[in-house]
C-alpha cells in the first residue's frame, strides 16, 4: 500500500478467491493500539508506548488477522462481477464507504477499481 | 480526484479555513442516485435513467452541495494540528475511516495526509 499508493487491499485465499476488501484506513485500525484510536491525543501522551505497541502488532500479526467478521457477511464486501456498470461500481463504493472494489468472476479475483480510477471513466474528457 | 488519483477532498471557505473532509467514497455518494445506491444492481436495470440522473448531478451540484450535516460536529472531520505524532494522524483515519487527513493549524488549512503517505512514513524502509 505504501510503495504503490494503493487505497486498500484485496485478501485472497490459495484459490485465487476474493476473500474481503479492506481499505486503507481499515488496515490502520488494524495497527494502532485500541486506545489510541478511542482519544487519538493519547498518543502524544503515550507516545513511545503507542509507537511499541504499533511495532508490536506489526512483527506479530499476519494479514490473516487483518480479516473482520463483516467477511462474513457478503453484501458488506464491496465487489462486483464483470458485467457490472460504471454506476453500479460507484454504488457500491458508496454504500459501503470504500476507496476500491474488487471485480471478481465467479469466485475468482481478476482486478480491483478505485474511486479515482473510476472517475476519470465516469466524467466527460 | 480523478486527475491526480487523490482519495479524497478538503473543502475550504474563502479564507483558507478547512471546512470538511470528504472521501472519495462520499463525494461518488453525492452523485450516485440514492435509489441506486439502496441496491446497486438496479444500475443495471435502470441503466440509461441511473446514468442520467448521475449526469444531472454533476451539472447542478457545486462543492457547496456536497458538504454533509456532519461538517457540523467538528470531532467527525479528520482535522489534525501540525503537532500531531504519526501515530495520532493513523488513528484519526481509522476512526472516522478516512483516506485522509487535512493538517490545520489555528484555522488554518496546511496540508493533507493520505493512507499511503502516512505508511510510507510509519513503516520501517
Amino acid at each position: 500500500m505504501a510503495a504503490q499508493q494503493l487505497p486498500g487491499l484485496i485478501i485472497s485465499d490459495v484459490a485465487g478467491r476474493a476473500f474481503t476488501v479492506l481499505s486503507g484506513s481499515q488496515v490502520l485500525g488494524v495497527i494502532v493500539p485500541p486506545y489510541v484510536q478511542d482519544d487519538p491525543r493519547l498518543a502524544r501522551v503515550y507516545d513511545e508506548r503507542a509507537s511499541d505497541e504499533v511495532c508490536r502488532h506489526l512483527t506479530h500479526r499476519t494479514v490473516r488477522d487483518l480479516l473482520p467478521d463483516r467477511a462474513h457477511n457478503p453484501t458488506d464486501v464491496p465487489v462486483v462481477d464483470p458485467d457490472a456498470t460504471t454506476i453500479e461500481a460507484a454504488a457500491v463504493m458508496a454504500r459501503l464507504n470504500s476507496p476500491l472494489v474488487a471485480v471478481v468472476d465467479e469466485g475468482q479475483l481478476i482486478g480491483a477499481i478505485t474511486v479515482s480510477w473510476l472517475l476519470r471513466h465516469l466524467l466527460p474528457a
